[in-house]
């Protein structure tokens, strides 16, 4: 699907605590900086579907397991993964693609590094029983 | 002390998962995009010290709890902080102090929003007894 890249991150370790790579500016997906922040999904709860018509999202699983699906409503195509950091990697997200995603570990949680500040005037939200998916 | 700012950040309450606020580009402290990594501190280990010579840090405790203490070695002056989503904040840091870091919590994590891409050289280690801190 061209409506999103998968990138490997870098997970170093250290004896005091270890490093996790998140976003370079140099790197596949990078679109400018708008906005980083953290959002959290209990187990079993899904936020979705939204639409960002501008924004483009960088998103990485900080903690626990996060199942992610993209809709291409063009191309009528579905795309999924499920992000942790023992499958680390950064999910970007162009504008016009429909996102929802659904907690699956403990304590799920995201950051979203988009490359515009928050504006409700740009994203759309429908029912997640709008788009068919086999959740 | 003048080499740091500390910023209240949002915690957005959501029956699904909450949101956390990092960082807008107007927010007070952003000094443009270089890179975003996460670093974890073990329980009572701690990080230091670092200098920074070019760079800004931004950085937000994801998780756990962690103590922060920046010296300014021209004001021979000490500032610290514990930061934790008990007190959400952001703590910028302007090049050239000293910082440290010690995991006083479980699972202790922070996301640093630099302004540069990660450069060894223009950041100097030295031993921690090297400033004299009663941690």
């Amino acid at each position: 699907m061209d409506k999103v890249i998968v990138t490997p991150l870098k997970q170093i370790f250290h004896p005091k605590g270890d490093v996790y790579h998140g976003m370079k500016r140099s790197d596949p997906g990078y679109a400018g900086f708008g906005e980083a922040y953290f959002s959290t999904i209990h187990k079993g709860e899904i936020k979705g579907w939204k639409k960002h018509t501008r924004m483009t999202l960088n998103l990485i699983v900080v903690s626990g397991e996060i199942e992610f699906v993209v809709y291409d409503e063009a191309q009528k195509e579905f795309f999924s993964v499920k992000l942790s950091k023992n499958n680390y990697q950064r999910l970007t997200v162009k504008p016009g693609a429909w996102v929802a995603f659904r907690g699956t570990g403990e304590h799920n949680m995201l950051l979203n590094i988009a490359d515009l500040e928050h504006d409700p005037q740009e994203a759309v939200n429908i029912p997640l029983e709008e788009i068919d998916y086999a959740w």
